[in-house]
């Protein structure tokens, strides 16, 4: 799949998203809550999350259908309920993303007045909705995940709040971001400044693709090798992330530009260099497609087309 | 029950919360988010919501082992697998609880420097480390809920996610205390008032009487009875806990006292006067003992005497 062919894949796969975000977010929040929530989330963003949440779903739905179907095996009513726990997935993933964006903005952190093209949200409503906004985001996360009757079974509603709760948490991303405050001016090693991505970002990349492997019957070479796929692009997008800070103006990236250099924080580039920082990108792209070929799914095709997008990308 | 066997219960339970908040909270989490997450949960707290888990979870068991054992009823692993539950969701709320003081004491918010005797989790930390305790405990709640080998049937995680998350959202305490913001300096009339209150303060304490309810099987007697029964007393929680602020001083308290009326909140205490927050307090333990007559349950003794303490307490 090329990247034009992606972008079409993209298109369909988000509309649902987008459609079902509209829907679920912030509607009956009281007080501006709500508004704060969907300014959070709403209208930006790659949904890059949400992608690889419905890519690794699909990869399992083809492994599972390509077989003649065997009595029992995913019947009709089990494949819907699967469906509707992608979405709900997809969703869930992209609001703990939004959550911790809007946060990690917040003057006492990054203290960041740009996200998306936008005024941060802090700044459009004032911190104490924004830090409400983020905290009731985080919430609902777990709430589009437990449906009462949307025929999702509670065995996949379980597993996708494990895998949701343990990469956000403090052995995910809010642990990353604790190493990432206490790293600003030191010199972190290569080992401690991937142990903090792999955190920071790459547990809720990583999961995404796990929360879609959930939404359906993984085998147990689809599971390990869709979680080393995982893993490689985790770590490839913060590298290309470090590499963006640097190479690109601020209008590009819809973000501040040069920010990292100038809070004195570790990033790949300032470790490595930029020819070595690229040249890592494309080592963990080649990771990330090999990491696919053990799977032994039949098509895995937009997980690789997402991959090349991460690294390809300019914002 | 009387307050001194009240106590003796629930010291037994405590010491089992405690212990296991110890074990579960925050100890793996890395560059110094640990000690703020154990800070701001350990060795605090009246731990209500835990102990109305625990009586709500022992009085639908004893509904339950009371008739004759039915075969394929509540099998001894089921049991286990019950406990288990109930204990984690104890924890769960009462870590949801603790995140949203650390929150609310931020300075954007009430900007509060002592809570329960101690300096703040963010005047001990700072801001960015409290923010992130506050957010990793959230998480952990869901982490909690939904252990792979303990035992616990699926259905009963994704029930206790479903109501925790409910609770803690734009349609729970997220929801309330943005209504609280929104409310400083306008006078709400009771009505608003008491909505506010259902959601800042009542959805957590009613969903963890639900939550032990969710760890058995509850008749939908039971469920109606403890449902109304924890909609009376979240209320009347939060009409003492008005009186007190009005009538106790801040070593009593272990929290500043007089602070609504020095930031203008309305409160129950200024929209009634205190002769009347104090018969509506009794009023709402009237309705607590009631809805507990209606479960058809029978063992509510620990419940009602949490009531009673609820509305009798002195800080």
């Amino acid at each position: 799949m090329d990247q034009h062919a992606l972008q079409v894949w993209s298109s369909a796969h988000l509309a649902q998203v987008e459609q079902a975000l509209e829907r679920w977010v912030g509607g009956d929040a009281p007080a501006g809550l709500g508004q704060a929530m969907r300014y959070a989330v709403l209208d930006g963003g790659k949904r890059l999350r949400p992608l690889l949440v419905m890519a690794a779903r699909e990869a399992i739905a083809a492994g599972d259908g390509d077989a003649q179907p065997a009595p029992g095996r995913q019947e009709p009513a089990l494949r819907t309920g699967f469906d509707e726990a992608a979405l709900r997935a997809a969703c869930a993933v992209e609001l703990i993303h939004a959550y911790s964006l809007v946060h990690d903005d917040m003057p006492c952190m990054d203290n960041d007045v740009l996200r998306r093209g936008k005024p941060t949200v802090h700044v459009q409503f004032g911190q104490a909705q924004a830090l409400l906004a983020g905290d009731a985001l985080q919430a609902l996360a777990f709430e589009l995940l437990t449906p009462e009757d949307a025929g999702v079974p509670a065995a996949v509603q379980a597993r996708l709040c494990r895998l949701l709760a343990h990469a956000a948490g403090s052995s995910g991303m809010a642990g990353g971001q604790a190493i990432d405050l206490a790293s600003v001016g030191v010199a972190l090693d290569e080992a401690r400044l991937r142990e903090m991505h792999r955190l920071k970002t790459g547990a809720l990349l990583q999961s995404s693709v796990m929360m879609g492997a959930a939404c359906g019957e993984a085998s147990v070479a689809a599971w390990a090798g869709l979680s080393a796929y995982g893993a490689a692009l985790g770590l490839a997008f913060q590298v290309v992330d470090d590499i963006l800070d640097v190479t690109q103006d601020s209008a590009t990236l819809g973000k501040t530009a040069g920010k990292d250099a100038a809070q004195d924080k570790p990033t790949y580039v300032s470790l490595l260099g930029l020819d070595r920082a690229q040249a890592q990108a494309r080592d963990l792209l080649d990771q990330a497609h090999a990491a696919l070929g053990q799977t032994a799914l039949p098509d895995t095709r937009a997980l690789a087309a997402l991959a090349d997008m991460v690294v390809s990308r300019s914002h």
